[in-house]
């Protein structure tokens, strides 16, 4: 027997049209391309998302067809979440700091039909542009003023686009199932693959980060978003922004530590949202100018994601900048929202000290992520804190299968999917990763957490950067190589180094051998590309291995 | 095209599942029938309502089976939220305030299989048993001990039951659409209809109630749920606890001042809610012992809902408690919720006087309530604080239909559910309930409000209460009759009533006769019932109607 409630799909038009009837005046601020601070408010996205989505439909845009932005956050790119989604297009956010060869095969691959970029990316459009075979029209995201005088490229404005039509315009009614929009992996290996995000899954999402448990985004915040808008939809912060009416500080493209800490503290932020690196360039500008940003600013909280949060971040934040800091993990495939570190009431009476080592996990899952940890058989592990296996996580905003099948089937026989993560969880649910799966070492039917061995070894002074990876040996199968980066003008032993580690990890988890390098291999977004060492030392000979 | 996010169905099973995984040892603390206050967890409730989902199976329930609880506040009747819906069967919700032939009534109207009673409502059903055509078992809500020695009836005993089964239960997955409880509206005319809630519409709703501009429920809270399990599902507090493991603090029957205020107290409740009327009682109890609710609680919230919070009730909260009067109003038909009085940043500089008339309105609309204003033509009104309509919702929560098709067709051309309130919606969204629809005055094509002037009468130190209805009058089709019950003791004239409310209303407002009574009908769930009172005064002839 159904229910007998009214069937209104989750549609992402509904967001923009809830922030127009529900807070109207609610400001978008964003740092533009083009140099000055632009103020909107919500009630004005929605009038020129609408007058987005007559342009588009003039353009022959069809539902499902794959519009592409290239763009960093800002009033116009948010236009496009619900201009191009609302329609029953999908918004395919490209991400700049992929390799050309890589915006080129994701934007082929996706069959991208128009292409909407910021004025900075014109050199790299004008260069990609021949081989974009299905592109019918490059959108510069600018007014008439901006537009280039010259060029290999014949352009269309955004403003003189949207202009061109009416605000009137009715959003489709579909499926809630329908595709809204795609963003492709940065993976270590291989070519991208596209997650396919639907309107269920971002309405579904955008619920959970403005409940209290998850990242409690409500009217009364002011949200930074320095997470980028063509990953994984800023973590979903437009959508969630719209649900709830709160201000949205857009910062373009100045990511640096001077432009960061001016929008925070003109637009008194108490909410920001980024990855470790921001932050680190926002500590060297507050050190380099001895800022106070306790009083210059009125900063609550932090949601650090992406990378893991290191503790001594979390304790300057609380105790420079009176802002607590959120841990959060999640991926593409994830859209991204897994689990949250928000404390529990048993955590109250912490010291800071205790609380900092509950924030330095991952944090406890939000609900709709269905969270567990198995072996290799796929046998489930308890969750007890110390057993550590494969994270899986299953539910309504992760990923099903890539785009186009790419990968293949990617979910184990209970549904769930294959996170790459090592973790724990503990018995109050909170989730730590210990290492990738792929990098992790079997020695032995053992496994060792390559990262744990890491952070062991750049507490040493003179080390720069370490990376362990799995030799093969005889008789363990697999033990630790830790290869290390010194810093300039330091001197260092490999006896040094394990005297150092000794008694900082334990026994059995011991580098059989340390070699020093002059660089690591990266991708192009900056993670450790551990395959290349161990492609590097596959024939690396340990000195136990007899 | 469709993304490729995984379609798993939002079930109630997942809550009580998220639950156990990620907030086990959370407590659930009820005031029991029995006397003592038990306590148990969330992992407690997900291992017997998996005893009872076999309990039912074995009894015979199938999926779609109507299971009735008659029943107070408290773990067994949590137990049945998850357990009956988790297995796909439907909890039907009694309300042990209506007659009992409204009882005998929707029970048969439901069909319901199995009843399932707390100890208090044993001499009820003994009297109502026979008429109760479909019901195959009776289920006293105790244990063993406190099962009585002889009765007329063949009993259950609840612990019994469930203790005969193991906890070992797969929970069934099914389409999110199927019907998981059901609730009769408490009309003030004709049958009670049902309102079938679907698996759907309580986890999208328990989503908003955890939202921050919603009910902000989070796992750092503490409930006291005054509001009874066996009407709208509690505001779906269960099925909200469960996903973000507050701990719930259930009153059981005891819901006099002395019984509230300890466990507030010894549970350091931090959120309560209820109904203006239980209160009253709590204010009565704090003046006659003389408390400081300031210094023995912890009470930071209180939301208020089912009838109009009175200014002075959340200034009393505010000032003697600590505590923040949360206005929310909703519907049965609604799940029940539609819309929250939390407070804009444009407020926090406000003087508690200025923020006083923010929350005496009824608030905004939580995401997921599309709400408009309409005239009798069905044409939209505007959001502008002044005009007053037809309040109309619709959302994934509101009913399409009532159980079994009673009333029909209740949805307008475009899909809105007529709440049969009058209200008016501010530019900033806060709706503001002027009337009900049918008791709205009507006079010469302006509408009067009812309730507004009863207010304003009920001012008046003589008038204990006072009723508005519309009575004939040839030139202006309605005109204001204000019917009063004059306090015990009390003189006063009509004239002396007249000149009171002369200035505190629109001249044009001034009811055209008073006439006094010694009291006032009302419903068993203590709401006026006009319609009597528009029938008892069909034939008044108003002094000015020529």
């Amino acid at each position: 027997m159904l229910g007998l409630m009214q069937g209104r799909p989750l549609l992402i038009s509904t967001l923009i049209e809830h922030a127009a009837k529900c807070h109207p005046a609610a400001e978008i601020v964003s740092r533009t391309s083009e140099g000055p601070v632009h103020r909107c408010t919500y009630g004005d996205i929605h009038r020129r998302s609408k007058q987005l989505a007559n342009a588009l439909t003039a353009l022959g845009v069809s539902p499902g067809d794959r519009i592409a932005s290239l763009a960093w956050n800002g009033f116009r790119h948010m236009e496009m979440y619900f201009g191009v989604s609302g329609t029953g297009a999908v918004l395919h956010t490209i991400n700049p700091r992929l390799f050309p060869e890589q915006i080129e095969y994701i934007a082929n691959h996706a069959e991208d039909q128009y292409l909407f970029f910021d004025l900075g990316f014109l050199p790299l459009i004008e260069k990609l542009a021949p081989a974009l075979k299905t592109i019918k029209g490059f959108v510069l995201m600018t007014d008439r003023a901006h537009m280039p005088a010259d060029g290999t490229l014949d352009l269309i404005c955004y403003e003189d686009l949207i202009n061109a039509h009416s605000s009137d315009y009715d959003w489709p009614t579909f499926d809630e199932n329908t595709a809204s929009s795609l963003c492709y992996t940065s993976g270590t290996t291989g070519n991208p693959k596209g997650v396919l995000y639907s309107h269920r899954s971002s309405l579904l999402h955008a619920m959970l980060t403005c409940s209290v448990d998850g990242l409690a985004l409500g009217t009364a915040e002011t949200a930074l978003l320095i997470v980028p808008m063509f990953h994984v939809n800023a973590w979903g912060m437009p959508y969630a922004g719209a649900m709830c009416g709160a201000k949205l500080v857009m910062p373009g493209p100045a990511l640096d530590g001077a432009s960061v800490y001016a929008l925070m503290r003109d637009e008194k932020v108490t909410l920001a949202l980024g990855v470790p690196t921001v932050w680190l360039m926002l500590f060297g500008h507050v050190d380099a100018n001895r800022l106070v940003p306790k009083t210059d600013l009125v900063l609550r909280r932090v949601v650090i994601g992406g990378s893991s949060a290191p503790r001594a971040m979390s304790e300057r934040f609380e105790t420079n900048f009176g802002a607590f800091v959120i841990h959060a993990w999640g991926m593409t495939e994830m859209s991204p929202l897994g689990t949250v570190c928000n404390l529990l009431p048993k955590h109250r009476d912490f010291t800071l000290e205790q609380r900092l080592d509950i924030q330095a996990k991952q944090g406890r899952a939000v609900f709709g992520v269905d969270m567990c940890i198995k072996d290799d058989d796929g046998k489930l592990l308890p969750n007890d804190g110390k057993a550590f296996g494969h994270l899986m996580v299953r539910g309504p905003w992760i990923v099903e299968s890539y785009y186009r099948g790419e990968g293949g089937e990617i979910l184990d026989a209970d549904g769930y999917f294959d996170t790459g993560d090592v973790a724990t969880i503990d018995p109050d649910g909170y989730m730590q990763i210990t290492d990738r799966s792929k990098d992790v070492i079997k020695s032995g039917g053992e496994w060792i957490s390559s990262i744990d061995l890491e952070n062991a070894a750049v507490g040493h002074p003179a080390v720069a950067e370490a990376a362990v990876i799995g030799a093969a040996h005889a008789k363990w199968q697999e033990r630790p190589l830790m290869i290390v980066v010194k810093k300039a003008n330091q001197e260092l032993s490999k006896e040094d180094l394990l005297k150092f580690l000794d008694g900082k990890i334990a026994k059995w988890w011991m580098p059989d051998d340390v070699v020093f390098v002059t660089e690591l291999p990266h991708t192009a977004t900056g993670k450790l590309q551990k395959m290349k060492l161990r492609e590097q030392f596959k024939d690396h000979r340990l000195p136990t291995d007899a």
